[in-house]
């Protein structure tokens, strides 16, 4: 099975809304064994919405396509399908049905006309439960240039996509798919040392097996995805590859770190708490979007203001006064007095100047000092991060996690090693 | 001008990278009223890429292209573009020096000989300067198919791609485009009503005008965009549609609520805090993402333990015990709390069932208690989201600063009247 995936939406070309979809899809499908070919993104107009249906299906023998199922008159995607493919739209009653009664859940009155536009299906194409929106997908089954193909469509709302993804497309597409071509992926998340370096160390330690290596730089580390069509070979080799890559490497599927530490302070019994000035909230919303975080994470301060480092975490007066809120000692007085004040095992605080203003030729945007403690133990380190604002906070809010799983491991091996 | 781009990455094919990339290129081309008209995203091998050439080519004239320009074996863009185009790589002298150079502010002795594979340019092609990284972008002039075509590569990393898309991108484009030819885009958030409402509202206020709309549903309301080629047509309609949509829509231009609301907040010179439990830092990273935002926002507390609603925002122990975290009763003392002993003038405060866990009869998943404070007025509101946990977390964000907002208009259409 080959696969194409078509976003449409002229607000995806406009960048005002970021393709969470395709990411969700190409995760699920990577976790599958399935690779998406290629994406197109084309805008709510039939003819650029054509060419991307011509493309994918000259390259694909599946296609997915998101987005342009609504009642809007920009959703155009059904339309243009049924013209392109050359099936008439019918009415479904059962649609019409579901279209009524999902309108008086929300609003009163008689539903609108154009509500019901979403009642019409392609003639022959299997409709698709959409059971958080009103829009149907559906899958078609076609002939394209004398070969079979299968185009699915999906609705653009990522709460209504990514359950229909789920519930109706992958297990259809397992009913397809030939095991036999599968690729099989393995992934982990390496911290600590640049992509590059990392790289050629593990070309070395792999070479002449039947895998591929990709590797993906992100604030916390690099992600390693070993991949190949023989899931022995690609267990092995990742094996290899993880030990290779040293002792700050996740487990095999962690490439996030911020799971992966409260994992770490869970089977501990730790519990975690935060203190931010320049990160803002990134970080601990970063470990509430992790499910069952509250078992972990108590809570944390957001300190923007020096008033409230003083009020909150008790950073006294006088070191601010003295250093500036920017400043080693005010990171390592804020983790101090959020374990104390906010009662945690473990603490992460973060203060720097994000930018673009408020920096100085002493202390350039970019500056961050990143405290943490674990126990007794604590840990201030000086960072200075290239970047505009939205770069130095997540590189902030990412070096902060690493450090603290540093200090954990560290632990650990101090134990191991006095043991 | 026709612009397709193309994002390579097998990184971003398997989900585990956003393509933020082309999201930023979109807006600002948007900006210069330059369209999109395709997007391609490809993985890092050479018949995949060198497909997204031949597709991207049949359809514009300009290409631009993120990705694969660094040192690892993955990254293959250029040599894939030095061969689809017949194009000899040559060292060039120049780049062996400054990545040299670039090598040495950061590691100990000499460049690894991969690295030097970024100092090769097409034949004839222009170097574009990456004052960020070692990976230099180039713009290619070629024929195709009979016809001229201009294509830019650009590296992927955002923080080294946003930069050169500024610096050198844009101003380049601005040398080439007819701008008889550019789209004129005006976008507002209007906030408060069901996207297909609002819809049939516009359209029909609309109507016969030589503009087009677009629709965009996001967690705070709908964004809607108004453009077409006839500038001063684009102005007057985007002023009816405003006008039309309402007392609780934004000014022209403003999309983001959190920005729009600290402007609001900075003209009354009023303080914000917040008070989070289950969007667990969300609303505040999204606060300090706006540049400027400590001169309004005092900061926060992330409240994720019952503890620390007690300790931090004095949430009495017996309202907790009577009605529960998750409750009205404790949003509206969360809020008060905040404002009191965070020193706030204004404060947003969010208590809910985020999931997947936690939820029962009588306190379903996605309940969520909403209270905010402005000056001596406060509201309490109880939402129900559907969704799953990351879906209710933003739209419990989303939905509090809009309710914090909307008070604020009321206020001052109190004030108004009052006067």
């Amino acid at each position: 099975m080959s696969i194409a995936v078509i976003s449409t939406g002229t607000e995806l070309l406009r960048g005002t809304v970021l393709n969470t979809n395709f990411a969700f899809l190409g995760r699920e499908l990577t976790r599958r064994g399935l690779a998406i070919r290629l994406g197109l993104t084309a805008g709510d107009r039939a003819p650029e919405i054509h060419t991307a249906f011509a493309e994918a299906l000259a390259e694909a023998d599946t296609v997915i396509v998101s987005g342009g199922l609504g009642p809007t008159r920009d959703d155009i995607t059904l339309d243009a399908a049924a013209r392109f493919f050359g099936l008439e739209l019918e009415t479904v009653p059962e649609l019409e049905d579901k279209i009524s009664a999902f309108w008086k859940l929300r609003h009163t009155g008689r539903v609108p006309k154009p509500m019901l536009r979403q009642a019409r299906a392609p003639h022959g194409a299997k409709i698709l439960p959409n059971p958080n929106g009103s829009a149907p997908g559906f899958r078609i089954d076609t002939l394209y240039a004398g070969r079979a193909r299968r185009v699915y469509l999906l609705p653009g709302p990522p709460r209504e996509f990514e359950p229909m993804v789920c519930e109706s497309l992958l297990p259809d597409l397992d009913g397809i798919a030939d095991t036999g071509t599968r690729e099989h992926t393995i992934g982990f998340l390496a911290a600590g040392e640049p992509e590059f370096l990392l790289q050629v160390r593990l070309e070395k330690a792999l070479e002449g097996r039947p895998v591929e290596l990709a590797y993906c730089a992100t604030p916390c580390g690099t992600r390693v995805f070993v991949s190949g069509s023989d899931p022995e070979a690609v267990r092995d080799a990742a094996e290899v590859a993880r030990k290779e890559a040293g002792p700050l490497a996740l487990e095999f599927g962690e490439l996030e770190l911020a799971a992966a530490l409260l994992a770490e302070l869970r089977r501990r019994d730790w519990k975690l708490v935060t203190a931010e000035s320049c990160t803002g909230g990134m970080i601990s919303a970063a470990l509430t979007a992790v499910p069952g975080s509250s078992a972990v994470y108590r809570g944390g301060a957001v300190v923007y203001s020096n008033e409230l480092k003083q009020l909150l975490l008790g950073v006294s007066r006088e070191l601010l006064d003295a250093h500036g809120a920017v400043s080693a000692e005010c990171a390592g007085a804020m983790a101090d007095g959020a374990t104390s004040r906010l009662g945690g095992d473990c603490a992460i605080a973060v203060t720097g100047i994000a930018g673009p203003d408020g920096g100085s030729a002493e202390k350039p945007v970019g500056l961050v000092y990143i405290g943490v403690r674990a126990g007794e133990r604590r840990v201030v380190e000086k960072f200075l991060f290239r970047g505009n604002r939205d770069t130095v906070r997540e590189r902030a809010a990412g070096s902060a996690l690493l450090l603290l799983h540093r200090l954990l491991q560290e632990n650990q091996v101090d134990s191991v090693t006095g043991a």
